[in-house]
């Protein structure tokens, strides 16, 4: 995965996503070749590519790329442009990773389309509803392109700036995820030493403003002290709040020691809160910044797994209420979120591997690529490999941007973000918070989620064997313990944010996946299926 | 300002307020006869009113324009549409008032120029930027404008309604302002009987919903617990939680004491707050409702007049701090605010009189014609006349209402709301919030801030005179204690959420009026200035 003068660069990408005009700017830069595999078609079959979809039909065509494609990948040091469609074939992806390092150039199908609207030779597009189709066949390729080697979301960017993004990325395997929501819209940095970078990526904070560095006193001492004074040496006014240790502090009482210590050390408006830490960090400090003078601005800095990897992404902050995880809260989203992957080294293994149980969730509800990964690479993840770590969080960051970016309030899609936590609450509640950390409670939880699915006969045994394989191989618990008793898991569950109360009574709502990559709501599974399957998860 | 039988209906407004369409249709719905004074110029004139312009100018147009609205208002019963300049002659607007009740139909100026841009009759839009002209001359009329007997805002009404509107008012007295803020836009409904109207006005909420009914005993006993029957006689699930009583419980405590009141009666994510008496249940009750569950729906029903000018419209929310005042909150829009002036009998006389002040402020800030509403009807102000106080808190809201829209998130101009308040917080702060009820304060606070303007020279002394004069017949304080401390007030001051931090020190921000009507925000006035104006106003 590594960049190196005999690699190729291969862009990938939907139409309009710019692998030829970027493609080329990057074989600019680096004195390389440039090489479209569309031109080699044409060269190849004497005629353009309309004329060969019209004449030959797509099959055709499809035979022809491949061939293109493998004469290609037979290259050096070369970049490499390919057609919308040509890694749908395996065996055209592997020939391409074979030598080079395959990008994918991400964007919004509107943005898309507002690049190629002018271009007549477009054959997929002569559609009467051209977004509409863009959006269909986007989703549809989305989570294979997703299987690059890396992804550089094109969106916000210049195609200069595209290039560079992309030969930054080569060269530091840094990686840069936005979250697009308007006004409220920030950047995602995910690489090694993101932490020491920090001053260079508060851009947007003036110099001189206050930052509270909160974190807790094992945190402090790793990474806290160090990062506040790289911020005083870059012309802030940093200072370390203290935040209690431990989920079980995660009270509105820690939240409202942070005010104090904010009105101590004289905290404005125009003053920033950094959240350092795993979630408690993220949630506490979080929320005293969403509600401290009616919202501070707050940047994350997540160093565990399941943080990095989720909640510092989306906006959502919380206090534990004795009777509910994350009863009192507010949405307030991040102006920056700085992700140094380095950081998962110091961590305990069995926190790291609960993290891992929320990546494998992303597999589950969003891209059957980053569940493959995990089942052919653990190895790696285990050993927290920098670069595969950065680019899975990169992955899982961007899943999630993409749905908190269309259901920011979680009034719907967002929730199919709690795949498996559902279950993993209830099993959290009625262990007393005490057996399992939250991650091997939702990798419980998904099997769970995983045999109601297989009951109802919506998907077949292996794909509850796949689940308990994946949580094996990461060293998670995967069988619900014997002495858990599911009515008391049913009904810790009605207590649930998400269970929807009503004159009826209490319905429960629960994300359920077909298919390894996508997931849906459904309010149509009984108790008694969520008794049974809980049951079934014991075996 | 009663609309009788023989009373006429006049209509005034900007050009595309609907005066014609509108006027037209009530007079129909009502077998009146319908007048419009443009229509009487012409006739008299014997040419268009382009014409008048273009070979007489605007001087003669007006005294042409003066004539027919003496002529009209020498009518009965009839509805009368006026030029959109007419009411700027104070003669014109005192013939009008004298036999009829004049109806303001306010509108944004985008929306009053969609309605006009296919007609090429007017004449002052025949400029190069027709919205930017627009907004110049609303700017400069709108405060004549306001000092109708009745405001409907038409924005988003169609010519049918704002009709029924207009008859509504009429006929009832009562009011409804709206604030435009895209998803979280929502009504304020103010009259008397608004209390018993709520579920009638809860019409988005689904019958079956739970709502907490949030209010102190006292309140609970007077209001609450016969709201809470009626809404469950309406079908909904209301019961009432408990508030403590007073100022010095605005604390985070009693937040949670609300949340512990929320979980124990299971309200999920779609119950309902409802915020009921005066600023202390608005600020707790809607904190509560913003951080529980992030954010559950709210509504506020003030009681007291400072909330029903003030508090309670805008979405600030929060508690205070042994520190500071509201220094935890968060923005969180009601879905609705209704406005029952009959409860401000029930008001001790103390409270209700501070409630002027803040009544007071918008007139300095926003309103001439307010300001001289209170200078000349205080009797019937302090005997809570309800048509009036219905008009009033109308004005108010819509003022506020109009810098919301503008400022949601007070980055600037909401600003100028704390016209007093800076002073006045740093005033309640130095006597222990002992001394003084908030809007005492924040009345003695606009004296300061109009003593500094005077010192330099910016107002004459008559300003600070009619602020003085206007406290003494509200039976308010109007000078600053002695015995107050200026430095301690100042120092008060930095600490306060407005005051700019930075790494040269505290930079104070103050709002000043130039002329009654309007105000500024202003960095540049110095600490020694804030002394000096402290001491001025102690004389």
């Amino acid at each position: 995965m590594r960049a190196t003068s005999e690699r190729n660069i291969v862009l990938t990408g939907f139409m309009g996503s710019g692998k030829t005009s970027v493609g080329k700017l990057i074989a600019e830069k680096t004195g390389r070749a440039f090489v479209d595999t569309d031109d080699l078609i044409e060269q190849r079959a004497g005629k353009s590519i309309p004329r060969i979809f019209e004449e030959e039909g797509e099959t055709a065509f499809r035979d022809l790329e491949t061939e293109a494609v493998q004469r290609a990948a037979r290259t050096h040091a070369r970049v490499i442009a390919t057609g919308g469609g040509a890694v749908m074939r395996p065996q055209n992806r592997e020939a391409l990773r074979k030598t080079g390092d395959v990008i994918f150039l991400d964007a919004e199908p509107e943005i898309l389309l507002r690049r190629i609207q002018n271009d007549g030779t477009r054959p997929l597009l002569q559609t009467e509803n051209p977004l509409e189709r863009a959006r269909a066949l986007l989703k549809e390729r989305r989570p294979v392109y997703l299987q690059a080697d890396m992804t550089i979301q094109t969106d916000r960017l210049t195609e200069e700036e595209a290039a560079d993004a992309v030969l930054e990325a080569l060269q530091t395997g840094a990686r840069r995820v936005h979250v697009n929501l308007g006004e409220r819209s920030y950047a995602i940095h995910i690489g090694r030493g993101t932490l020491s970078r920090l001053p260079e990526l508060l851009d947007f904070a003036p110099k001189g403003a206050k930052i509270a560095v909160c974190a807790n006193a094992h945190i402090q001492r790793l990474y806290g002290a160090a990062l506040a004074d790289s911020l005083n040496a870059a012309g802030y006014d940093a200072w370390t709040a203290d935040l209690p240790d431990g989920e079980r502090h995660k009270t509105l009482q820690a939240a409202a020691d942070l005010y104090d210590q904010f009105v101590e050390n004289r905290m404005g408006r125009d003053s920033f809160v950094a959240a350092l830490g795993g979630g408690v960090a993220g949630d506490v400090a979080g929320f005293a910044a969403a509600t401290y003078m009616r919202g501070v601005p707050l940047i994350q800095i997540p160093t565990s797994l399941i943080a990095q990897v989720d909640s510092s992404v989306g906006g959502k902050t919380a206090v534990d209420h004795p009777k509910g995880k994350n009863l009192i809260g507010a949405f307030h989203q991040p102006k920056l979120v700085a992700i140094d992957v380095d950081t998962l080294k110091t961590l305990p293994a069995r926190e790291y591997a609960a993290g891992i149980a929320e990546v494998m969730r992303y597999g589950v509800i969003a891209s059957e690529g980053l569940f493959h990964t995990l089942e052919t690479r653990m190895e790696d993840i285990l050993r927290r490999d920098a670069l595969l770590m950065t680019e899975i969080a990169a992955e899982c960051c961007a899943i999630k941007a993409r749905i908190v970016e269309q259901d920011e309030r979680e009034s719907g899609l967002r929730a199919t973000l709690n795949y498996g936590h559902t279950f993993g609450h209830a099993l959290e509640t009625v262990t007393g918070y005490k057996r399992f950390l939250h991650g091997e409670a939702v990798g419980v939880g998904m099997v769970c989620a995983a045999e109601m699915s297989a009951a109802r006969g919506l998907v077949g045994r292996e794909f509850c064997d796949r689940h308990r394989a994946l949580l094996h191989s990461a060293g998670l618990p995967s069988t619900m313990p014997s002495g858990v008793d599911p009515t008391a898991m049913v009904d810790a569950m009605k207590m649930d944010k998400k269970a929807v109360v009503s004159s009826r009574g209490v319905q429960l709502r629960f994300i359920i996946s077909r298919k390894i990559g996508s997931a849906e709501i459904r309010g149509d599974f009984t108790e008694e299926e969520a008794r049974a399957a809980i049951e079934a998860a014991k075996r």
